[in-house]
C-alpha cells in the first residue's frame, strides 16, 4: 500500500509491548499478564486488523495493568482522529499503536498512562499522509515532588536530542490536553503529549516516537519501586478510588484515543481496559484544608514547571 | 419574556421534587436528603439561574439518591439540546426540570432514573418555541418479571389518557435511547422516553409531563418495598458494582441530559450526582451460563414487550 517502513514501526511496537509487560511483571509479586489476541469482526467489510490485549488484574502491586497493541485499517478515518485536519476525515486509513494504563494498588503509587501511535491516511493517486502521536502522563493520588521531578526530567531527556523546544511544547500540550473542563481541573501532573507529528522526515519522527516509548519505563518504574511498599490505610484507598473517578470522567468524556477506538469499531474491552478497577463518586466532596489530599489539588495538579526548582 | 405559564411548570416541578424526596425518605431507615441551593456563577454574563440539588448518601436502603431541580437561562442553546432541530442551536433559552437517579444498596432493588423538563427557545420578534421532554427507565441488576411488568404497566397507564399509541411510541424511544452502542447492550429494561414534545397544545403537553412525573413513585416504590430486605451476598454486590459501570459509561458517553448540563455551564456536582457511589470495571468479564447474572443479559435486557404475557 505504501513504501513507508510500516513494518519497522509494527516490529518496534510489538517489542515495546513485550518489554513493558516484562518490566511491569518484574515489579509484581503475585500476578502475570494474560493475552487476548483479537481480530476485527465488525460489520464493515472494508475494515480489518486486530490486536493483542494484555492485562494483569488483581496483583499485589498492580490492581489493573493493561498494555495493548493494535493495528487496524479502515475505509473511513473517524472524525476524532483528525480534529486538526478535517480534510482527512473519511479517508482510508491505517492506525497502529501501543497504549497502556497502569492502576497500582498502593495509593502512594501514581497511575500512569502512555501511548505511541502511527496513523496513515490514503487517497488514490496521492502520496499517503502519515503522522505520529503519543506521550505519557502521570496521575498521582498523593503528591511527592521527587517523583514529579523525576517523571518530567525523564520526559525532557527523551525530547532533548530533537531540540530544546520539544519538551516545553509537548509538556504544555499535555497540560492542555489532560484537563477536565467541567471540573476546571487537570487530570494529573502531565508529562508529554504530541499529535500530528510529521514536520520532520518519517525516520526522525519515528525515532522521536521510539525515544518517548523507550523512556516510559525509566520514567515510571523508579516511582513504583520507591512507593509500592509504603504503608497506607483505608482512608488513602478511599481517596484513590474517589480520584479514579476523574480518570473515568476524562477517558469517557474527552479522550481522543478512547473516542477514536469506540468510533473506529475497535474492541470495546481493550479500549475500556484503561478504566480503573474500583471507583467511587461522592457528592460534592472536598478535601479538608491542610491535608495531603488538599495538597494534591493545590500544589500538584495546577500546571507547574517541575524542572526549574 | 413570554405568556407561557412557565411559573406553573416551575411550581409543579418544585412540588414534585418535594414529593419524591419525602417518599424516598419514608422508605429509608437511616438517612435523609440534604439540599444545596446553587446559583449559576460561570463566566457567561448572559446566563443565570440555579437549582436545588438534594442528595441522600450512605443510607441503609439507598446508597445514593439524587433528586435535582434546576432552572437556567442562557444566551446560546447548546447543540446537545437540539439534536433534532439544529436550527434552534444558538438561541436564547430557558430550561427547567427535575432529574433523579436512585442507586439502592440491595442489589435486588433496581436503579431508577426519571426526568421531566421544559425547554423554551427565544428569538426576538418571534413566538417562543417550547417543548417538553422526560421519562423514566429502570436498570435491574437481578431480573424479576413481576417488577418489570409492574414498571411498564404503570408507565402505560400514565400514557393512556393521551392516546393508545403514546406508550408504545415512548417505550420504543426509551429502548432505542438507553442503549450502549459500544457494548451492543441496552442499559436496562427501559420505560418511557420522550423529547421535542410540542405536537399538542401547551396545556396538554404539560399535563402529559405531569402524568409521567406523578407516576414515577407508583412505578418504583412497590419494587423497592418488595426487594429491599431480600438477603444478598458479596457476590451479588460485586455484580451490582460491575453493572453500575455500564451506567457510568452511558451517562458520560451518550446521555443528552448530562452533555447538555456540562455544555450549558450547569453545576458539575449536580449533573454528576447521577453517577453511582461505588463502581468496578473487570476486563472482559462475562457471566457464567445459566446463572442469574446471565439471565439478566439474556432474558431481561433485550427489549421485550413486558405487557403481552
Amino acid at each position: 500500500m505504501s513504501e513507508l517502513p510500516v513494518d519497522l514501526v509494527e516490529q518496534y511496537l510489538l517489542a515495546l509491548q513485550n518489554r513493558i509487560c516484562t518490566a511491569i511483571e518484574s515489579e509484581e509479586s503475585s500476578g502475570a499478564f494474560r493475552e487476548d489476541q483479537w481480530d476485527y469482526l465488525g460489520g464493515d467489510k472494508n475494515r480489518s486488523g486486530g490486536g493483542k490485549a494484555r492485562v494483569l488484574e488483581g496483583g499485589e502491586v498492580f490492581e489493573k495493568a493493561g498494555v495493548n497493541f493494535s493495528c487496524v485499517t479502515g475505509s473511513r478515518l473517524p472524525a476524532s482522529a483528525t480534529a486538526h485536519r478535517p480534510q482527512l476525515a473519511g479517508r482510508h486509513f491505517q492506525a497502529m499503536g501501543v497504549s497502556l494504563v497502569i492502576h497500582p494498588n498502593n495509593p502512594f503509587v501514581p497511575t500512569s498512562h502512555a501511548n505511541v501511535r502511527l496513523l496513515i491516511a490514503y487517497k488514490e493517486g496521492e502520496a499517503p499522509i502519515w503522522w505520529f502521536g503519543g506521550g505519557y502522563d502521570l496521575s498521582p493520588y498523593y503528591g511527592f515532588e521527587e517523583d514529579c521531578r523525576h517523571w518530567h526530567q525523564t520526559a525532557k531527556e527523551a525530547c532533548e536530542p530533537f531540540g530544546d523546544d520539544v519538551y516545553p511544547r509537548y509538556k504544555k500540550w499535555c497540560d492542555d490536553y489532560f484537563f477536565l473542563k467541567h471540573r476546571n481541573e487537570p487530570r494529573g501532573i502531565g508529562g508529554l503529549f504530541f499529535d500530528d507529528l510529521n514536520q520532520w522526515p518519517f525516520e526522525r519522527c519515528f525515532s522521536f516516537m521510539q525515544s518517548v516509548g523507550d523512556s516510559y519505563l525509566d520514567a515510571y518504574l523508579p516511582i513504583v519501586r520507591r512507593r509500592k511498599t509504603l504503608p497506607y490505610t483505608d482512608h488513602h484507598k478511599q481517596f484513590q478510588h474517589y480520584r479514579r473517578g476523574r480518570y473515568v470522567e476524562f477517558n469517557l468524556v474527552y479522550d481522543r484515543g478512547t473516542l477514536f477506538g469506540l468510533q473506529s469499531g475497535g474492541r470495546t474491552e481493550s479500549i475500556l481496559m484503561s478504566l480503573p478497577p474500583q471507583v467511587r463518586w461522592d457528592y460534592n466532596w472536598e478535601p479538608e484544608p491542610g491535608t495531603d489530599e488538599a495538597r494534591l489539588y493545590n500544589e500538584f495538579l495546577p500546571p507547574r514547571d517541575w524542572l526549574s526548582c
